[in-house]
């Protein structure tokens, strides 16, 4: 099976697929009288005219590894953002296109977490640690907001 | 100055004032072939028709304690969440008017946050560490969206 490389998670890598939710780097303003540092806007919710962005709890386990990517999801009618609420690395794997070839792997840390764009093909959760909590912003409402695709030629993540 | 008593945050206590985002006691569905449990729709944002849900990190440093409730914010055009990003404790006061009696304040864990319904007055965000961040989930938008009171008669919160 051919290998997918693990790269590491900036905000210029995953540009194409979204946003990329951290600190580092980014501008503050100071809010509740000096005591608050606001990274503002770090990603818009996307639901449509039609949705509503809904806040949930995601518990991820682990699937094991060296671990075989052999299909993707996507959301065509809003973004869906990931946030890990302990600070364990992780990985984002996402794609230009539904294939095997355009697949990318990135390795968030703890203090990264994820927006992906409307229709972003990526790989459901996957987490290194045992269990792993994230906040997800996605959308509610009407429609049919999940598309599959299988990979006939699925690509292997070794730690 | 009359003291302020901190209780812990259960999801009845704070009804009156929104969402208590946190797992315990909520139903999941096992997403992701099972690997993967949703809390789903812990909370949907409030963002009126006109305003988007933007997702920003707050960095709360501690302001000392004891700590004197001199004033009260809300957000009239919609909700605004809080989750935090590292599992220490932290303070939710919220009042059902703009007054000193009608206080509330609620010790969070780690693996608690909240959201504010739209038009709730808080204080803003009261740490216990030094410092920790906050997903916050609230809305963008045209308007003015930040009312504030002061309390002519403050409350005091001791540890």
């Amino acid at each position: 099976m051919k290998p997918l490389s693990i790269e590491p998670l900036t905000r210029e890598a995953f540009a194409p697929f979204g946003q990329v939710l951290e600190t580092k780097g980014v501008d503050h303003v100071l809010i509740n009288e000096g005591t608050t540092k606001r990274f503002h806007a770090l990603a818009t919710a996307d639901t449509g005219a039609e949705g509503r962005a809904i806040l949930s709890i995601f518990r991820g386990t682990c699937r094991g590894f060296p671990f075989a990517v052999e299909m993707l999801e996507c959301h065509p009618l809003g973004s869906q953002a990931f946030v890990p609420l302990s600070a364990h690395d992780w990985l984002v794997v996402v794609a230009e296109r539904a294939d095997a070839l355009s697949l990318q792997c990135f390795r968030a840390t703890g203090r990264q977490g994820v927006q992906y764009a409307r229709g972003i093909w990526h790989h459901p959760l996957l987490v290194l640690e045992r269990e792993q909590d994230f906040l997800v912003v996605d959308r509610d409402g009407a429609g049919e907001n999940l598309r599959e695709a299988i990979l006939p030629q699925p690509r292997e993540i070794r730690l």
